[in-house]
């Protein structure tokens, strides 16, 4: 096998039980706006996966899941506490505070794209809560898996959650890639959520196997009081959605998704494995999720791009590597053995 | 049979074609956020259709696409003008408001759905344009078919672009039933269109027989520049685009969309004929979609609801019933059958 | 005398009490941001004067008053009910829709600027009360004195409030001109706020006889728990504070302001009652502050222009004279005669 | 003498001579809304003392003339460079982000409150322009003097601004503090400016002298082009205009407003060199305007308190004593001899 695309997951097509759900969907009338049987089912679902009531919002972007999720617990005079590398931050454009009407993201440093309680509380302490001059701390977003394709356990949400709690912040999870974290940590949804202190969760389905379809899930019922309303204003209440709903309710069915993730991780596992075994060669973080960071000489980088293969070059000589639900095996061994190769010529 | 739902062509499923192109794009990767060659393909193929150079940026709801495009055109002291019952104005919950910045809608009244260039001209003549204490017109936002289920021809849509340009604003066209306009009218989408001064067309494939795909087509090329940092702040830049792409493509393809479009304006007609041979049964509007306004008695209604159809009341006694791309002929026969029966027995 | 400036009341200067205590304040520091004496006892005289507990913010416009106060109440998909010539409606250049994150205004009609009870009523019921595709009715405002210089009694205050209530719609009155209304009603100022189910207030100081200050003061005490960081990142929360405080304390001391509006209202009724006893000159509303709408023959018209009196034409042959708190007799006499030569030479 | 407010400049009166062209433009009526003398002979006044043609726009508040001057240069989606400490990013309660629409603040670091021109280079490189992902850099503000009391030369200005145009921003300088650089660097207002690059200008007359005055001058004819709308729609379009006016009038009219700002600036050094003679107390950072930065010891803080000076506690010892246009010699004297004492106590 010559190249493969390992930029992103979600240049991935999608799982064919996914596809199938959406034929069996397309047949017939249904009413719109989700008042379907699919998202009924959906809710359902969701809400026997995490143990608690919660109430469901699918949506076709994960920009659309963080921004909405977001705006229901910041007001446009707000602050969202996030990592300095948060996709949120760096990645949307400036949809989170389109969302909000203009609060103001506070980017935050930390190792291996993870905030810190003591980091998190220190600034808190110093943002000048009660003082009219200042944008008010309103939300605290972590990302699992973060942008560095590491985990945070369920003790570690939990501790950023009581700061952010005791401050007076509510806390949105960017669930992207949740899917890899929970079959990675081995945890349940509900451990590394609202048990944690999680009060809305921004469910990606889309990188983990479906078309386009994430799902916020809201855990603190205040915050869906008004989530109808801003989401229909965003655009992002779907006239036919039970076409979103379809696909999340095949996505979950029969735990699915923690399949297909478990697949990602593992291919991505083998990806590091097969890499780290070169002389000279490390990680720039561990992987814990499906993501590969590592640095490679530029003789192999470069035959690796002759050879077809596509990446993210992060910065400088540092790759970024993403594997998919549906990776061959056969695709990153290619990889490998190009690395290989190119290191023993050089 | 019984019962049929007429509420909306949006409780409509999807064309096995759209469907059968999405299973299709589901295999394999692609370059992510329309860097895919579907998008690609869907971007010639309307330069075709439109026989101009267009724009195109595929989006997944009617409120993105109408939104997006008004932003485009309207600073945040601007003003829409449009019919007091378009769908920007009455059913997008303030989405044309979130995404100019708020701006503000002037709704103008119409017969049967639509503006005519005298009550514009007049509009406009006392807006205040140039004063600071007002806010300024923008653009025009006409709906292609109307809310009405009427249609405007190219002269019509000519005459009003004309006022609008005159006076600076920029035309756009909601076309979330362009192909029901189209297919009635005869003429070409570019007689519809930019030959009539049309600067942005939301073209609508949702209710048309795709899953979730509308594109936002720009003529005039100054709108887009900024219009994907528009759209990907408004989180609808779908990173699996081609699955947007696809549909709109499959729904092109072979002037399918036509042919769908035509079959539900057959319908409607058929309805609306059946309904009319009943005695002291008018139309409230012309039927020149795929929309039928119609008064029946009380017991009718009664008759129509027991028997499961389904319908919106609009007011009072007056019903809309919508037809769509694949509403059988046997669920119009059927609705008129129960009808006439209601009325005999009155 | 020749010539005098009707067009409006903020075309007069400041009363000398006024600025006497801008002067006075202006010696030796004090704190900033409103921790000042001024503002102290500004809020306290404010309490006494509407004989209930109350939050003040002042700011130095009314349109940031009134947008404050707008926003405070209204979510950005919410919807601000008020007369369609409402002064936030028409000229305020979409400050409301700023400041609330682009909610909509509606615009009703009602007789010589005035909204009944019933109007709003029926507009309330059509409007879609928990339904996502709509704005969300959140607020109703009211102008007093009106547009067309009429006043609301406290009882039609309170039947319009009670309409609002039951629906869930926070009252705010824009009084720009409350001054004018209260001196010719003869109520108190808390029979014509709160004591009627107003919610918050704009006090304004400005065309009363400041130089620039407003207050808004707010009866519902939830509706103050954000103000303060909406005025700041409005930019209307002034430094040195004290300045608009103590126009503001100097204006309502000893009851000036009220004295400064029976001034300005009497010098309207004298201009009504000179212009009305020329023949066929008749009023377009009853002047119930401090505005005359009247219609004159076009060579009057002239004649004045020519004398060098400026006034607006209101819309065809319609002017608008507006009275202010230091509108010298002799001046509204001049106009008069200035007329009525006109009209005997005619 | 016992205690003094140095707390900052905001907390000093008013010019007599600003004063009393308040109480002269206090007499007879005037157009509104800036259709006044005084608002006409400002502009004249300011073009002559900027050598060039500009437009001006006076607001009351300085987050108001920083706020609409970003709004000009930024679009919803654009990001703003600045210092991390620069008071648009952290003393304006997000005041920019409502005026542009959302656009994010990037703040960058710099020793003394100022940035590099290689520390602008590296984030703008990284900054990912024309990256639809990401926030498009659209404008660089520059404080002067900064937050921290210097001052940048018109080299560095020209250095900066010329980073900023290679890379399409547009120029902002906050210049609240405008008055106390150029007395001090003694080079003309143009030399500071437009001749260095800068776009728009906040200028600043609250802080030096005036009671609630500042002016939008712009030097870019195309940022102007909407100013008036987006002034108006944020509610700083005072009626009442010339008693904004006629406080820059007297302000600038015989360069009164560069003796204000020598005094306080020769106020500041005067503190500076008392507080520095006094063994172990050093400058954090040069006094270039009318600010000091200095570390005390706790018990001579402590003494300062108790003698009833007020001041800043920037962070831990840090202490910052602001002086204005009217501070008096004798209370930085009796500032300095209160700490020498509690030292020599100590």
């Amino acid at each position: 096998m010559t190249g493969y695309d390992f930029r992103s997951d979600n240049v991935a097509g999608a799982a064919p039980e996914v596809v199938d759900a959406l034929a069996l969907a397309a047949r017939g009338t249904a009413s719109s706006y989700g008042a379907d049987e699919w998202t009924e089912r959906l809710k359902t679902k969701l809400a026997a996966l995490f143990e608690t009531e919660v109430a469901v919002f699918p949506v076709a972007t994960g920009t659309a899941a963080n921004s909405l999720a977001l705006a229901a617990m910041t007001p446009p005079y707000g602050a969202v506490y996030c990592h300095e590398e948060a996709h949120i931050n760096v990645d949307e454009c400036g949809a989170p505070e389109l969302y909000t009407g203009g609060a103001k993201l506070v980017g935050l440093k930390g190792e291996g794209g993870k905030l810190t309680p003591a980091t998190l509380d220190s600034a808190l302490a110093g943002s000048g809560i009660g003082v009219v001059h200042r944008v008010q701390a309103a939300a605290l977003s972590l990302s699992q898996a973060t942008e560095a394709g590491t985990v945070y356990t369920p003790q570690e949400v939990a501790a950023l959650s009581d700061v952010a709690h005791r401050a007076g912040l509510a806390v949105h999870m960017d669930g992207a890639r949740f899917a890899n974290a929970v079959a990675r940590l081995g945890c349940t949804p509900a451990e590394l959520t609202w048990k944690a202190g999680v009060d809305a969760l921004s469910l990606g389905g889309t990188k983990g196997g479906c078309l386009a379809a994430e799902a916020v899930v809201i855990f603190n019922p205040a915050l869906a009081e008004d989530f109808g309303y801003l989401r229909k204003r965003g655009g992002h209440l779907l006239s036919k959605m039970r076409f979103v709903s379809a696909q999340l309710e095949a996505w979950l069915d029969g735990a699915l998704w923690l399949r297909l993730a478990r697949h990602a991780n593992a291919m991505a596992d083998r990806l590091a494995a097969g890499l780290t075994a070169l002389p000279g060669v490390e990680l720039a973080y561990p992987v814990e999720a499906n993501e590969v960071f590592v640095r490679l000489p530029e003789s192999a980088v470069t035959a690796l791009e002759t050879a077809g293969f596509r990446f993210h070059r992060w910065e400088g000589s540092l790759l970024r590597l993403v594997t998919a639900f549906d990776t061959p095996a056969c695709a990153v061994d290619a990889f490998v053995k190009t690395a290989r190769e190119a290191k023993e010529n050089a």
